[in-house]
């Protein structure tokens, strides 16, 4: 039979995974307003804010009553720190989801220019890496988060790119330097959400491993759920 | 007298305490390298990155080691949280220093430009936000943290002013324009740094009114240091 105390860690994973469903859409938004040059999906994502800031307070109450609640094993203790912190990590996701549409805001607002960078593909690989980071929390899995800090070099690898192209774009091209600027931002504020998805991977090792090295196995409360 | 728990919560607040100096003289010697352009300031602050690395995870052990150790009270548990999303906060202000060394590393193999942004005036405002949240914090006064907000604004249109001036610098000087992407790039970093102080901030805020709202007085355990 399962405890109180077991439910209300299921509610706390369950609005954790709905609080990162939010995070990644407002990103994939963001690229999608960037690509289609649309200001309402700009509006969207603007408005959603409140939304990702609203559920990041519950899950902080949540976790925080459920701290108080009564003395949780470990592994339980570990668990419920790595919500904390990747909690956090997903609203700032949020926000740089804002701060790109505020890019695109600004770019709307000039002519089009052909620019030498590729943020759909960008945005595919920082939007893999968010996903697999809250996989790697749900089913516990070390080997999962590790697989996301590798991916971390790849997009670091398109940013220096972009980088050195739009540089090359604003030499070339003086009349498209404020637009090669907004999508060098662009690809900063991706860089930055990959850098989330980093420490969301980093928080699920701790909470494996510190489970694993201090109780030898996952207790039910914690394990991961069956697919 | 003092219980162990108490005299842990201390050595956690002064553990905090010595984090916040770290990362603020990161970010203090990432800006002198900017403005003297030295290669061995950026040197120092990238060996620092490791030591602030490691006062991050023994903050968090000590942390998770409270929760485990007993049952503490609804003040404590709130404050230790407060510390838990201090800690990484900070040690992402160290990663921003990091960064800005990158940019004065691009920066010192190009010609020197004279720049229309006034980077030291911009990091006193950001070290000043720093350090006042974690006074904030020491006092755990709610206004303290209040102030840190109003702050923030100052700085986002310091960055607003400097992308302007750096972006018209660009358009008049195709030869600067790397030299001005790499200032308005600090000028983020150095932004972000005032967002994190912004965090730290929101976390004493919720720390100490949660405090106030659930026991009417902040327990002798939590309050602040007499001065």
């Amino acid at each position: 039979m399962r405890t109180r105390f077991q439910q209300a860690l299921d509610e706390l994973r369950q609005r954790l995974l709905l609080m990162g469903g939010l995070a990644e859409q407002a990103v994939d938004r963001a690229c999608r307003a960037y690509t289609e040059r649309d200001l309402t999906i700009c509006h969207t994502v603007l408005e959603g804010e409140s939304q990702i800031n609203a559920a990041e307070r519950e899950i902080d109450e949540l976790a925080f009553d459920l701290l108080a609640m009564q003395q949780p094993m470990a592994v339980d203790l570990r668990f419920i720190m790595a919500v904390i912190k990747i909690n956090s990590d997903l609203e700032r996701v949020g926000d740089q989801a804002v701060n790109i549409t505020e890019r695109v805001m600004d770019m709307v607002e000039l002519p089009a220019e052909d620019l030498p960078v590729d943020i759909p593909r960008m945005a595919t690989a920082v939007g893999a890496m968010v996903r697999r980071s809250l996989e790697s929390f749900i089913e516990g899995k070390a080997e999962l988060a590790m697989a996301v800090l590798e991916m971390d070099n790849v997009v670091d690898r398109m940013r220096d790119e972009a980088f050195i192209m739009l540089v090359k774009t604003m030499n070339e091209r003086p009349q498209a330097t404020r637009q090669a600027l907004d999508a060098l931002l662009v690809t900063r504020n991706l860089e930055r959400v990959a850098d989330h998805a980093t420490n969301i991977a980093e928080d699920v090792i701790f909470w494996v491993r510190g489970a694993d090295v201090r109780h030898n196995a996952i207790p039910e409360t914690t394990a991961p759920a069956k697919k």
